[in-house]
């Protein structure tokens, strides 16, 4: 049996088998030995990637030389840079703009096969801190309106050439259309009630558990009501905050907790699974004008996580539609019943 | 060097690279004899589907007995169905609906191995013909308010089980968001102009030239300027027209031609594909109210065929941000340089 879910925030209607017999489809953990022998992202290779926008490492040790914990380079192949001037320009009914932007690799570890599962909190939290610093400085930049920082693991979740644990950053000069479709729920919602729309989802779903994967003084981490894949999961911070840079240190350590422990849950129930993790914060609004007004008050950044065990079709890509097998409620208690224990993620 | 483009209807903005070295990513031709000797959408093997639910066949043969040139059916997993109630209620903040709708599928020819490319004009007059004919009949149902017809193939893109040819109908109780963000664009054009913006872009680019992959009397076929996928084509009508089932019989016969004509190329050019072919379409306004009363002058429809030669990443799904490293420009090229001489596809 199937029914239709409407997600609250953008509106997106997702049609999910409430009664699926749960057979997971072909499941392929993520391959990271074919290119551990040359791999440019290891720990002594500083020279084979261009040089370092900055690091955390260290003490005594200098920038691209070994003893990094959190390296972070320009990609090597932009797809938009700060190279060439900001011009919008029409050609006839079209617009069109220089592409302005940057794009840049965060490279998570100085270890080959490490990733959130199975590394240190202390680097996790490294990693989410190296977000939040490169978030900080493009913001500087006006002309970019929109930071988006996500990563992609395994070939299936479109990670092309190097298995080694990184994340990417780009910055674009228009807010993209995920966000935007949401920016106005929330907007719309908050016009509506002056209160933000995702912390009554919150507030709904401590109440209600059965989409509730984990949580900690902090943060939260739920299967989506509207899950559009199966196994998706958002992290969000519990309390109101529309901005990742306005996380404090003591939070930090909060977040990196929750992500660790809900990556050994997906590893271990998916089978080391290729993923995307993105992170959708509030736009560049410096300075904040006309629409993004109330912005402070009505969006909620968040993370969303999304197992790519299945492949999308055509009535995905052309419909805005999704399928998913398997209900939210039913991922969850796959992954509350794995056991943390001798992870060291317990509180 | 890339460049930002806008596509004038949804708003969404795409990366393209407009110097891109031209190489194409992986290319893996369809496999279509895997299944070959078990399928059963072959001819002879009518007891292994469920009923038809509509064929043309020759006269004097028996419905789900061989003679038929294309077979609708309902499909045997299907993700929605009319068995239950509409239904809508509210859980707290979330909405959901019963999973009303319809699901079939469409037998595109009696060989295995025939796709567009390679069957006869009057084969691929009738498959146009079917989609035309389930949809004004799904359309009956007030409470569908949707008809999505879409194609799969190959492996990459989504097609599960069977490389038979074939084509799916999906019915739904909802406008799919995809489609809802067209019609609020052409909506607003509209409001403005008081012109379809489709037919605009259509003028111009006939007027322009250099997106133009073919034409006849009645249909057009583009790249678009804001192309999400590299050799994405798109089928219009060059006169105004907004529902698909208003197409006359002698309009039929040039869609089959530039449908034929356009898969020929795509065929020849990326070398057997996987693809996705959706019809966008207006949504089902019979009683006509409200927010579409001017759905009839606003909406153009269309086909959209997306070549999936590239994966999609974290980027792309968390964003709505597309990176096409062939400019369309440079696809139009390719694909008009193949000669379709001896495919009897000429006028």
């Amino acid at each position: 049996m199937t029914e239709l879910r409407k997600d609250p925030i953008t509106g997106r209607w997702v049609i999910v088998c409430v009664d699926g017999d749960g057979r997971l489809p072909d499941l392929e953990p993520v391959d990271t030995d074919g290119d551990r022998e040359d791999c440019p992202f290891c720990e002594g290779r500083e020279d084979h990637t261009s040089p370092e926008i900055f690091s955390y490492r260290n003490r005594g040790t200098y920038p691209n030389t070994p003893g990094w914990f959190v390296r972070c380079i320009p990609n090597i192949r932009p797809v938009l840079s700060s190279n060439t001037e900001l011009g919008r320009r029409g050609l006839g009914l079209f617009d069109l703009m220089n592409s302005i932007g940057a794009h840049e690799v965060i490279i998570e570890t100085p270890h080959h096969g490490q990733d959130f599962h199975n590394s240190s909190l202390e680097q996790v939290e490294k990693i989410l801190s190296a977000y939040q610093a490169r978030i900080v400085d493009l913001k500087k930049d006006e002309r970019l309106k929109y930071v988006l920082v996500f990563k992609n693991r395994g070939r299936r979740a479109g990670s092309r050439d190097i298995s080694h644990a990184h994340s990417q950053v780009i910055a674009t000069p228009v807010v993209p259309i995920q966000v935007k479709l949401e920016l106005a729920g929330t907007r719309r919602y908050f016009k509506m009630k002056e209160r933000c729309i995702f912390c009554d989802v919150i507030r709904q779903e401590e109440r209600d558990g059965t989409r509730l994967v984990d949580q900690n003084e902090t943060f939260l981490c739920l299967a989506p009501f509207a899950s559009r894949f199966p196994y998706e999961c958002w992290i969000l911070p519990r309390e109101h905050q529309a901005r990742y840079s306005q996380l404090g240190e003591g939070e930090l350590k909060d977040l990196a907790l929750i992500f660790k422990r809900t990556f050994a849950r997906l590893h271990r129930v998916l089978r080391d699974p290729p993923f995307n993790c993105m992170l959708h914060d509030a736009p560049n609004t410096v300075p904040q004008k006309g629409a993004w007004k109330t912005i402070d008050k009505d969006y909620h950044w968040h993370f969303e996580i999304i197992p790519r065990i299945m492949r999308t079709a055509g009535f995905e890509w052309g419909s805005g539609f999704h399928i998913n097998p398997v209900a939210p409620e039913r991922a969850v208690e796959d992954l509350r019943a794995v056991s943390l224990e001798g992870e060291a993620v317990t509180t």
